[in-house]
């Protein structure tokens, strides 16, 4: 059925990374790779995967393999064929390609395509014989098979499965098989998609396209920062770049699409994939070899060095008319509200030096004012121009990756002639010198060397030849899947009941979606909303109350929602170091471990630049009998979430000695007189300016627990404890250090602890039974921090 | 002679700073006050001085005090007499005071004023003896004297004696001598001058001027601040502001001022006083009590945080004509050059958790394209604007302190409307909201809102309210003036024989003065110079030079000029640990102590942004048995160069443990074995894959001096060794340590290092003899960095 192509056709190779793909797949033998499309006769397949797998067939057609091509489907085959050659009929040759070529290249691949129904495993089973069967009468050596899913992802693990038991290629020849987004809807969804799938397959088995990473100036990011290194290498950090902003503007709406989208929305749509994947290009560590794995590793690098994503992060908006088509789709009332947003902006960070303190800003949505795609490095003004000018050098720098549309019409990436001259990527682009007088981000294009790709291939067929040369990395794999959900999930969480900003559409939008960078966190801009949610909506409930000042255990008491609770902990401490400061110089903190603190320790780290840290010596009031680096450490997670983001000096920072000669808290070790020495020799009469202690369920506080003797300590400043909650060891600040305090602050937040917290209202001092009651400053001053949730349950 | 002025005046109090001095004055009784302007015919008194206190006399008739002024000059009585009364009826009142009332005070001004002449000490004592006499005789009691020296600054230290000798006060009042720039000429002159004039005054007797400090903008940055907290608090950081800007802009020449100007040039002139003292007043910490001697501590502060200024930190020119200018009148030959710069522009960074990495630009020059003066606070771009609008949120941020002239023809704060509405500072100033249509700063005047002083006043007049009042903060004090030449003398010092890039003059100027931030450095950002200077000039030789590699003791050999030489170490130092990170993801480097390293760490923590110090571990050559916070520590360097620069994990450093047991360097310790510990159990094989080594003057290398039976240290990898020199202890890494390494630098620079480089080049290897020459990595590479310096002479 199938012949051995011998005519050696003068074809140009169009596509670059195909070729040196190439080279990797020397390794795998060559031979007769079966083609299926799952799903051939569907839209996509109609629209891009034949037209893809026509071009790997006539870019592979002189490289030795030969092809056959088969498009599976529900339909029997009588009614189904036809359909597929109707479709089949509409495949072209690239420009280049002269006519009689392209008649006789058609004429071979249509003659080399079948449709085949795919619906039971028998099905499968005779899909495997014919092609076993000729195989063996054209006495060909199979290279490999390889699967398109073009199908629902609900449909994934059933045909993987039945891939898995039916129709593997024979041993020696490989076998890949490739989907389509969505995977999952969340990290839990995707995580069970993902166990699904290895049942059948494994993982080098997988292919997960994320079609970005096929379009052509996606694809050359890594490849343009690697050729143009030297003039990069010294500007691609948060010192000199501004912020990145990677940007996907629609005008249409999604009508008719409602049943899918109004389950995903923008974020799950294109910023949990596209828009992560470009930013984790911009941003991850130029691997040696552009096509390994180190292209994966790298990346899963950037994913484990984000900042986690709350909704403080992110912005979002729906358009006007989508709630009206919601209830249209989906039947439902007039009363019903989508949360479904169909716009949004997220502020990443990254928690590496190279990018401290960048922002990377992503956004998507539809019903915008105009069709772009873009990722745009905005380096910091570096000129100081002495007297006013149009000249090139005082203008802003940038570096664009052009997706595609806008004002550009085409792929490009675009380098503002004030940075430098890039080198021209690959033989198969080339540099755009003539242009229409179009603006382009804030700059007229004369002031940007362009270079583009001189022929505009489509992602998909990009993407055939990628996973025909078995190129893994580029695409998903379960790693970065799982990676990128783990960023997107609690940000999707936090949004559920959020309702997005209602805007009209298209231009008179206005400034409505613009936003603000507050730090870390994002805002629209404007504060005027346009409510078309009704009222009977809760809005966020945290407005109406303000900070709240009280007595609890006849001591001061602040009370807020935890986040305001936290900031005026944060005011608070910051205005007792400046305090202390004025006074001697010198500010010593003792702060506590487990959950409570870490919220203040981000505060801190995110919003109290002016914190005086340098003049500030950090103590520990408790410490678990675990190695520092531990994650169950007290000092590991201030380390983590303070201590890596300020400035402070290595002198000034106490972690409690648990860890001597090799062992843990070993009574004859001597750490906890080892701690008590320090304390005695750095901190004035042993008082340290300011203490931050938690309240346990049971009534601990530091790590002075229950029924631990804690009124035995009176002669220590620091003693070993033991915990009844793993891991039980412990080293602690006794109640005598604590009460030496200028300041202590009893911080106490979570609807969990009301319980402790009512029975505390009533009970007397017995600190036996309840340490925390014994805080007492002979001299300083006690105040209790507890937020609404703890105090009102 | 005088009369107690009993007439109660309806004055406005036009200055309210003075009033609030007034408060602390009222420590000092209040009585009679001599008024002396010794100089009081020159110009600075005909132009500013006598309108000054004839400002003050008004302001203070009616307080209790009484006044007399003096004129003093060399000249005799007959002839002076009648000039400064010339100068004296020019005087004139503020608009606000009525026709009638200002004849009357300008008529009692006259009354008590006289010239006086002040050429000897007898003339002082004449003088001292007049004042007594005329407050006997009147009975008044004596609240001080004041003394303005308005004569050239070769004379200070000579009339300071004379007050000191002839002219005190009556013990109780107080004495007052007020002094002009300039303060010297340098670091060393200026300390000369102050020793000079110490011996004759105390500290709180001298005020010296900057009158910027009288400029009613700049005295009013501190207010600003202070009253608009609630805003800048959470903005005025690094992470908010992306540059300041202290600008002063001059269309003159300094024509007929050769004599003087060619021994200052613009950095002395205007940059190292004026505008420093902008700069120390905008970014230090805001004192509680903006009066008080807080100010002068906090600015103090700034200065001890200034990173050091190196000719990387600035760029010169001079103006075309200055040349001619000079050989005119200097009587200079025509191949003379000045090297004087007219116009500088200098970046600076002050080393503070809150302005980390945030440039501050300094620049002023002569014959320039307008006459302006401001200091920009340019903030950050934090809003996305997702359609391209006019709407002021999305334009840039900035305040702007506008000394005056320039398209805004006033002084005036301007804050852009889409920052906050700042408070007005006080009564005396007004919210300015009809305004011509012109651009400040690259906005429209209507994008701000601007408050503007109700009447102008003259710094002068200013600056005479304060040190009437005695307020210190407003002077430059001994502390002060010697921090900032600190500052200034190296960089002028590096700049001496660097020639300016010569500028036309006027708008002609163009592009050519524009400059680059190049990270922590400053370059025009234009290549063509108008070369005026003649060849002969010595330009930069090290241009000349590339870095050369060879071999030195059978090893390879690196050399270049210092800088070079340094990034070359950087960058293969960088290259190593990257390699390290993909073979085993950590990267263990041992650092030396001594001096060479220290550029080292400056280039790594300055240039070398992308360093994976995360997965990197410090580890120490040798160590001083001296405590690690102190100066002499190698630690302490590293980690004030170095360690707090950058982002490391606390784990990855391991400072030697010099210090156990509260004393230092003790056997029983077991400090070496301690660390000798450490290594085994964290770095794979005790094989780092990088140290870095320098050499002695007598060969010693790490810690291992010649004599000190270096190859009895076979069994350890840390051991305690003697120095001939001070401190004397030492812990050091032994040779097998060293040699067990993967890559070992060896670096040595400066003159001072060719003779010990010329005797390695010919000693065989003798490692008790020449412990350097022991350095053989068993495995590793070895690599000798020697500069230009140490290899040639």
């Amino acid at each position: 059925m199938w012949k051995v192509v011998s005519l050696i056709l003068p074809l140009v190779m169009l596509c670059a990374q195909g070729a040196s793909g190439k080279e990797e797949q020397e390794a795998q033998h060559v031979g007769h790779v079966s083609v299926v499309i799952v799903g051939g006769t569907g839209d996509l397949a109609k629209k891009y995967l034949w037209q893809g797998f026509f071009q790997l067939y006539i870019n592979e057609v002189s490289s030795g393999y030969t092809f056959s091509f088969y498009g599976g489907g529900l339909s029997p085959e009588a009614k189904a064929t036809p359909a597929l050659f109707e479709i089949l009929k509409g495949v072209s040759c690239p420009e280049d390609v002269p006519v009689e070529q392209c008649a006789l290249l058609k004429e071979q691949f249509l003659r080399l395509s079948k449709y085949w129904q795919l619906k039971t495993t028998e099905e499968y089973l005779a899909l495997a014989k014919h092609i076993d069967q000729e195989l063996k009468e054209e006495g060909m050596k199979e290279a490999g098979r390889l699967f398109y899913l073009s199908v629902p992802a609900f449909a994934y693990a059933d045909v993987a499965d039945k891939i898995n038991s039916s129709c593997r290629p024979v041993s020696g020849a490989w076998l890949r098989v490739v989907f389509e987004k969505p995977f999952g809807h969340d990290f839990g969804s995707a995580q069970t998609l993902s166990t699904q799938l290895r049942n059948s397959l494994k993982e080098e088995e997988m292919y997960r396209i994320d079609h970005y990473l096929g379009k052509q100036v996606v694809s050359k990011i890594l490849p343009f920062r690697k050729e143009n290194k030297k003039f990069l290498d010294p500007i691609w950090n948060t010192h000199h770049i501004e912020r990145v902003e990677i940007v996907l503007k629609e005008t249409l709406d999604v009508k008719g699409r409602i049943p899918f989208y109004d389950q995903y929305g923008a974020i799950r749509d294109v910023l949990q994939n596209h828009l992560t994947e470009v930013m984790t290009l911009l941003t991850m560590r130029v691997p040696q070899n552009l096509s390994g794995s180190e292209v994966l590793q790298n990346k899963l690098q950037i994913f484990s060095s984000l900042y986690p994503l709350g909704r403080h992060q992110a912005v979002i908006g729906q358009y006007q008319a989508y709630n009206a088509e919601v209830q249209k789709e989906l039947n439902k009332t007039k009363d019903y509200h989508s949360f479904t947003p169909t716009f949004a902006a997220v502020i990443a960070h990254i928690d590496m030096a190279q990018y401290d303190g960048l922002p990377i800003i992503v956004t998507s949505g539809k019903m915008l004012d105009e069709r772009v795609g873009y990722a745009r490095v905005l380096f910091k003004n570096d000129v100081f121009c002495i007297q006013n000018s149009d000249n090139i050098h005082c203008k802003r720098k940038q570096i664009v990756f052009y997706f595609g549309h806008g004002s550009l019409q085409h792929p490009a990436i675009l380098v503002t002639k004030n940075l430098f001259k890039p080198s021209l990527i690959d033989s198969d682009w080339k540099e755009v010198t003539q242009h229409k007088d179009v603006d382009i981000l804030g700059l007229p294009v004369s002031d940007y060397y362009i270079q583009a790709p001189k022929v505009e291939r489509d992602a998909y067929a990009e993407l055939i030849s990628q996973f025909f040369a078995g190129r893994k990395d580029s695409f998903i794999s379960t790693e970065n899947l799982l990676a990128s959900w783990g960023l997107w999930t609690p940000l999707l969480d936090s949004l559920a009941q959020s309702y997005p900003r209602i805007y009209p559409g298209g231009v008179d939008n206005g400034n409505l979606l613009d936003f603000h960078l507050k730090g870390k966190e994002l805002k629209y801009a404007s504060e005027a909303v346009v409510m078309i949610m009704p009222d009977k909506l809760q809005g966020s409930t945290t407005d109406n109350y303000h900070v709240m000042q009280g007595k609890f255990r006849s001591a001061d008491m602040v009370s807020a929602w935890a986040e305001e609770l936290v900031e005026q902990l944060a005011v608070d401490l910051q205005a007792a170091a400046e305090a202390a400061l004025n006074e001697g110089g010198v500010f010593h903190l003792a702060l506590s471990g487990g959950s409570s603190p870490l919220a203040l320790f981000q505060r801190l780290a995110q919003h109290h630049f002016s914190f005086p840290w340098r003049d500030t010596h950090l103590w520990m009031v408790d410490e678990r009998c675990v190695p520092l680096t531990e994650q169950e450490s007290n000092f590991h997670n201030l380390h983590n979430l303070l201590l890596q983001r300020i400035r402070i000096p290595y002198y000034n920072i106490h972690p409690m000695p648990v860890q001597l000669n090799q062992r843990l808290c070993v009574e004859e070790d001597g750490g906890a007189l080892l701690y008590e020495k320090e304390i005695t020799q750095l901190v004035n009469g042993s008082s340290f300016h300011f203490v931050i202690l938690g309240v346990g369920y049971d009534g601990h506080t530091a790590s002075l627990f229950p029924g631990g003797k804690v009124d035995g300590h009176a002669d220590s400043l620091v003693v070993l404890t033991e915990s009844t909650i793993k891991p039980h060891q412990r080293m602690s600040l006794t109640l005598k250090a604590i009460n030496r305090a200028h300041n202590v602050a009893l911080l106490v937040m979570g609807k969990g602890k009301h319980e402790v917290i009512t029975q505390l209202s009533r009970v007397k001092d017995d600190l036996n039974k309840w340490p925390v009651t014994g805080v007492h400053p002979t001299n300083g001053r006690l105040v209790w921090y507890i937020d609404y949730d703890a105090l009102l349950g």
